[in-house]
């Protein structure tokens, strides 16, 4: 009896009309054909032309609408995003919307001394056990950066191990470079028991940034896609241009140039292996145009998220966002009104996965567990508006209105029905306050932050998830540079 | 050039599919046949069975569909809400959405104490003119109560005066006696210079509970509604239902509740003068049933608003919702992320007029002036995200695109179109922080709140609006109990 689940339906909200879907569908594919891209790599070049595609005398790789199509028509539109707890497996599909965690902040936020300082390894591990503890954070994706690693391949390697160690949630992260992968592979081998147990529930996705637009491929992270595919690791497929700078200025440019990307990500994935897991990445970001800064709180970010995830909703396919930061350095008022207005907005549009949705301030620069716990709330109330209105004799309560007034009870309070809807009609948050401003003063001022500090402090003396065996651990930290002790794993 | 103005049409979001919507509207209609109202007045009855409704053996009035919809068809639909400065009129119609203050809090919040006090009658003059400042808040509606007036007459009446002497804009009232509201016009009339020039541009609107839900005629409001039509005031046919409460938990019987008991009011508007300037004021409140108490911030709330808004569009009527009042106790977290996720999302359903869409906490037991200010950054983000996505040749920016690509710029930041449209494709928050981390520390850590305070300092000092002449005041003071000195006034 929960109000709601993960991957309710979105779409009820539809920034574009059906003809302006269309018109940026065709700017999409004219990219496509006419401009392409370049910094192709020679396995990617190999292996789209004998797709269909073609490489120009000016080194772009220019890939004709019907082979999109046929990349279009061939991919998986039925994605399982595998828990490391089967109770957590997410079926990405249709319009179902799930919540991610945000990516790779340099910076931990601390809202109450209101100071931001360098991320660190132990940070990752407790994003992950306080994402762990939120209904609504459907899937954990590595929130910052390890600054006390310096090694590139350790970092890498560390990001993935402290986030699965600390949620039975599935995972997102990135890598560097392809031989970091392969060596991440082996451990995630190591985890699942046998690499055969990996390719039947792969619990770790690929964010990968396989360009850098406008329409130029970046080398080393097409290396690291070709090695996720071929390891049945799912992909995101990552445009993340931002408008006025690396995108047009003009929303439905930005729109139709992050599609393009995507669809040429795609192509490339069907090339190597038709129908392997792929999720559409259109995350394009926002300039402010006075300063050229990034300003991932704008409502022009919402809007963008929206008409994406729409375009993916017209072609049955899986779509990913990049959507509720704030550009406030910490949840004050605007922290809240941007996350919740953006995340709502894309939410509703049907975006099957939004990133960025929880913790994230300074446009990305910086991550505040606090306010995972929050963003919980404005989540869960998310997902309550996609739930909608449930429309049918029962709720429409004819005869409950009817008996309410005619026999002048005058209110609803004492209704069979009200008290049976109390807990699907209705959701309730966790930190949020609802006391009136007696009672509340009298209950010494409470504010959702001060509650989630409390609780913040809770979970992480003393959530420490065991699900990785202490003898797989064993196994894991001989074979790799593992950075966190076994203690501060609680173990 | 301004991204946003007043009356961006939304109707993007559609929470109800089109059968929910016919369903919802069958079920009201059959509220008002078969159940119908209690507590008509004699006014009322004469003038609305006259029109075809039936009085039945059991004193309820009830109205047939057809009824109904004569009503309906009768209706104004292109209804002007008229500024004390003609700059400031709105064109009510379609689904154009514009933003109102708030309604009626008994005590005034101190965002930087954290406390509430009771509320006073300076502070309505003072919201009113933070008010006229705000680029997003379209009409002032009365926010407070003013405590230190016992009298109840010297109330509505200085209610009126303290509103529209601190604005130019629109203003939105209400009365508790009939004889009070006559009075009030006879002051109206002396502002406008005449009766006749009220009439032809009246600029104070009534907001009205002509029911006690549900299905219950207030009858002394019953008696207010009818001197506002036959004095040219636009009333704001206001239904106030809770779900859970005075109307059934389930949405969608709320909804259905809302629409019949509104439909109701439009009746009588109709039955007197056919096409007096109505908004139907469909204000499904919330429960929170676990304490019976009302929440105002709920994800149900912005739900009821959007799901009533669809319905009004369909019926093609000037359709109003309270919607974006926080549960919060001040403009934090909490705070930011109600108003703006509840706000946004009613704004995109395409309700005409959003009430309560600034400064309102405690769900509405409290009024902050500081986050008025901080409410139009909302607001505007809110019709930034409504105005949504233009596509046309120049947006999808194609040849812009093949530009950058093909020269190998790079980047968009030099083209001519980003320069172009950055004041267009683009609204800029004014009191929202966007500096990097190091930059916020550097520039003393400034926030919303913070920048609010001083603003709102700066306006209260110095902004005296002077619409109404001395000479015209003078003449209200002779007339009328004129509470708030000269001084107060900066005259």
């Amino acid at each position: 009896m929960k109000p709601v689940h993960p991957g309710e339906s979105g779409g009820q909200y539809k920034p574009l009309s059906h003809k302006d879907v269309t018109a940026v569908l065709e700017n999409s594919f004219r990219i496509l054909e006419e401009i392409g891209f370049n910094q192709a790599t020679p396995h990617c070049i190999k292996t789209c032309t004998a797709y269909g595609a073609e490489m120009g005398d000016d080194d772009r790789l220019r890939i004709p609408r019907k082979v999109v199509k046929k990349a279009i028509e061939s991919s998986n539109r039925d994605l399982v995003l595998h828990g490391q707890d089967p109770a957590h497996d997410l079926h990405v599909t249709g319009s179902r919307v799930y919540f991610y965690t945000p990516g790779a902040a340099g910076m931990i936020a601390d809202p109450v001394n209101k100071t931001n300082r360098d991320a660190l390894a132990q940070d990752l591990y407790d994003m992950s056990r306080i994402s762990d503890t939120c209904e609504h954070i459907h899937i954990f994706q590595r929130t910052n950066v390890l600054c006390d690693i310096k090694d590139n391949y350790a970092m890498d390697l560390n990001t993935t191990y402290n986030s699965v160690m600390g949620t039975t949630k599935h995972v997102g992260s990135s890598w560097t470079e392809a031989h970091h992968l392969e060596k991440t592979l082996k451990l995630l081998h190591l985890m699942a028991g046998s690499e055969e147990a990996w390719r039947a529930r792969p619990f770790v996705s690929q964010s990968n940034c396989f360009v850098v637009p406008p329409m130029k491929f970046a080398e080393e992270s097409l290396e690291c896609l070709r090695i996720a595919v071929e390891g049945s690791m799912p992909v995101l497929l990552l445009s993340a241009g931002q408008a006025g700078a690396t995108a047009p200025a003009c929303l439905a440019g930005t729109v139709s140039q992050a599609w393009a990307e995507c669809l040429g990500g795609l192509v490339y994935v069907n090339a190597i292996k038709p129908g392997a897991p792929a999720i559409l990445g259109t995350w394009p970001f926002v300039s402010d145009l006075r300063t050229g800064a990034m300003s991932g709180g704008s409502p022009e970010q919402g809007i963008l998220s929206a008409a994406c995830a729409q375009i993916g909703q017209h072609l049955d396919l899986p779509t990913g966002t990049g959507c509720g930061m704030s550009d406030s350095k910490l949840p004050d008022f605007q922290g809240g009104a941007e996350h919740a207005s953006n995340v709502a907005i894309a939410a509703l549009s049907g975006a099957n996965v939004i990133y960025e949705s929880a913790g994230m301030y300074a446009s990305l620069l910086s991550a505040c567990p606090e306010s995972l716990l929050m963003d919980n709330d404005v989540l869960g109330a998310c997902m309550r508006m996609v739930k909608g209105v449930t429309v049918n004799e029962e709720t429409l309560a004819f005869d409950v209105t009817k008996d309410v007034c005619l026999s002048n009870k005058g209110h609803y309070l004492g209704s069979d029905q009200t008290l049976k809807v109390m807990q699907t009609e209705y959701i309730y948050p966790e930190f949020y306050n609802r006391l009136s401003p007696n009672d509340w003063s009298d209950a010494g001022k409470p504010e959702a932050l001060s509650e989630a500090v409390q609780r913040k402090e809770h979970i992480l003396a003393t959530h420490f998830p065991k699900h990785v065996s202490d003898e797989v651990d064993d196994k894991i930290r001989a074979e790799f540079p593992v950075f966190l002790s076994k203690k501060a794993l609680g173990r």
